[in-house]
């Protein structure tokens, strides 16, 4: 059990999602989104889209999504195309869990264990929250007409590459994102 | 069921909860929160004070708080002390829940539901919920040293019946933030 001092505490910390800027954009907006802005989206997501994950315990999900980039408090957001980023990313995010988590008990220990379970991606509720993950930011560049692939100039091989967790979990909504993306990115 | 379409739709849809501001302030910053960030602070909260709500399921209740503010996207946000905007606010917002939830079929019904049962405030869920959400703002304004009560000028017979959920829900919480309230409101 947590103290109540202890849930004031982790209140106040995850207000800090709310300073991290992602890549991505706001649909309609010349805003980039906060990290709990994202949050926010794919969590509920995870009920709108639940029948294609018939096995995946909702509740697990949306924890584990609410939960997933808390270690962006300490480590900051690594940009998706970001390949030297992205190199050192795991050790910065395993010390920021340490600080994140550890204060808040055994309920921080199960938030880590959900966020590594995500980033392992073996669980039904993994490989669902993963596609949702990497679900949103598309749609909103599909319907920002190309938004940030546009502005940081992605590849065509580089977004199949980020969209193999949808791919490998519905391919109903890998085709519909796949080819609205078409419209934007040079496939040839 | 919906379709995929349905389901995209209402996530383009919810991305325009990042354009509804809030009175709050981010803590430490002099920016607004929005209610997808408002959201994203009190559905993760839930799992964190859930010692509170014994009674209260905790899938819904998270659900339950990722949805009661999605009115705002057609009825805008109502600061919690402005009585003219108070007096309309229902009308407005059955309104704004038709649009909102009448696209997404039974989910939609649900989330309507979620969202009436949360203003109704009977039920172990809706408690719990209510309390969540009128206690993030308070733990705001007191890291921030009186935040938004001083820009308003808010007294103390109105953060008294603002709190009213808290006390209603739980001692301990309701006397922590009264008692960091009294140092930045008057109470004398």
């Amino acid at each position: 059990m947590t103290t109540l001092q202890q849930k004031i505490d982790f209140t106040v910390l995850i207000d800090r999602m709310k300073l991290i800027e992602r890549r991505t954009k706001i649909i309609g907006l010349d805003r980039r989104e906060t990290d709990a802005e994202h949050s926010f989206s794919i969590a509920l997501m995870a009920f709108v889209f639940r029948e294609y994950a018939p096995g995946a315990d909702l509740q697990k999900t949306t924890l584990m999504l609410l939960a997933h980039d808390l270690v962006e408090i300490y480590a900051g957001d690594t940009f998706a195309y970001d390949e030297k980023g992205n190199q050192t990313k795991k050790q910065r995010e395993l010390e920021a869990a340490e600080k994140i988590f550890n204060p808040l008990g055994e309920d921080g220990e199960y938030l880590k264990k959900l966020w590594l379970e995500f980033d392992e991606n073996e669980t039904p509720e993994a490989k669902y929250g993963n596609a949702l993950d990497r679900a949103q930011p598309i749609i909103n560049n599909i319907y920002n007409k190309g938004g940030t692939w546009l502005e940081y100039n992605v590849r065509a091989d580089q977004l199949l590459k980020r969209m193999e967790p949808i791919k490998n979990f519905n391919t109903e909504l890998y085709n519909f994102l796949l080819d609205n993306a078409k419209k934007y990115i040079n496939f040839d």
